[in-house]
């Protein structure tokens, strides 16, 4: 059987300020044996450490490889499509999926370019300013009264979801073809933009009024994720943003 | 929810001349999590072990009830059915299962008694005389260039795998939580007004300059179609497009 790991090759594994460095270590090894490869650490507390190369256990390939940055912003910048992580259920606004439709679902994202799977910290997972960068979650059910699933553990087990649909695919007489696309889909650094973007447009147009902005933002937020806008749409609205702060401006004068 | 438990009872998970006490605590935790309790160390080299309760992280319990046994037979006696996890195939007499397919077959077994799920230890796995007691093996197809799974990584993967089959035969798959909408969709009647509304605003605020609006209008119909907003995002926007149409007025007074 020949390995079908090109598939896999655009999905990095992001690791939000990971407490214990054998915790990145054993994630990296997780990540190695079901053929992934892209690891970023956002600012780990320990990184290097010898007690992350003593559980890669021989994928230390990954753990040099591994690109270490200081924001979820920096790692998701050239990401178009992103999946976190989460402990348990949470009334937000994007999609939630079990492992497999998880593993299905990045791996149809995949074809349009990089995308990322999001783990959180030890302590608490991700917060819900980091899980406003998802386009989706994935919760993996533990049983309710002892739901603590290690780190590496939640890495093994989403990475052989992953392995397991690649498989699965490659043994397809007819892979699946995802939506002609006439342009891809704008990266996660596009879409911050975007935000900035419209931020300051609903500043400028004085649509809040003294209300609270942040509400609203992380409404908007996931309502443009939701529609994943290809770059030429986010160049259509950032046009319109324009026009409007132009007349905002006017009306000022 | 109602937690689907029972039908796992009867599975014990059977670690093998394990040479790590961390690897046994870490597969406490990993079984704990998926609604796994029974363990039995076959002749561990260490435990009990600080390294093994320090991984358990909570799962303790699982450690103090563990049954300590000298072999593999003592382990097995009260079993009416065993399948042991292989590193690597091997050219066996008994059927050799994938991950997913052991799980199903491993719940069948267990309507019928005791089953054990059988792990070597870390430097050779299962030998030969011990896959001998296997009515099965099952074996996880990492990547060819670097199979080495650790250990607890293994007993993850194959828990979540029970946990999975149980969870899909108490009807609990749920593989996709859709977002939790606190209003309904829009109508049909609400997006056209929405779309109505937006093609106003941008001639308000000049946004063609003269060009031909279909084919702009024909993406943003689009755009909006695919993010589905509900009928309070309706409201957002059309909030947003009169703010810019009023700064549009002013601009013109």
């Amino acid at each position: 059987m020949s390995e079908p790991q090109a598939i896999q090759s655009p999905i990095s594994i992001v690791l939000v300020r990971t407490q214990h460095p054998g915790n990145i270590g054993a994630a990296a090894r997780a990540m190695r044996t079901m053929g992934l490869e892209r690891l970023v650490l956002v600012a780990p507390e320990h990184f290097p450490h010898r007690e992350a190369n003593a559980l890669a256990a021989g994928a230390d390939a990954v753990l040099e490889q591994a690109r270490v940055v200081e924001t979820l912003e920096d790692a998701l910048a050239e990401c178009r499509w992103v999946m976190g992580c989460t402990a348990r259920r949470r009334s937000v606004l994007t999609d939630e999926f079990a492992p497999s439709a998880a593993a299905a679902r990045i791996l149809d994202a995949s074809a349009n370019g990089a995308v990322a799977l999001v783990f959180g910290c030890e302590r608490t997972g991700l917060s819900n300013d980091e899980l406003q960068h998802c386009h989706a979650t994935v919760h993996i059910p533990s049983v309710a009264e002892f739901s603590s699933l290690n780190l590496a553990a939640a890495v093994q087990v989403l990475a052989w979801e992953l392995r397991r649909e690649t498989l699965a695919r490659a043994g397809q007489a007819e892979p699946i073809v995802p939506a002609s696309i006439d342009e891809p889909p704008a990266t996660a650094a596009q879409m911050e933009g975007l935000f900035g973007h419209l931020a300051q447009m609903l500043d400028d147009i004085d649509f809040h009024k003294g209300r609270e902005p942040d509400r609203v933002m992380r409404r908007l937020r996931q309502l443009l994720l939701r529609a994943q806008p290809d770059q030429r749409e986010v160049r259509v609205l950032r046009g319109i943003f324009s026009d409007a702060q132009r007349m905002a401006r006017l009306a000022r004068r």
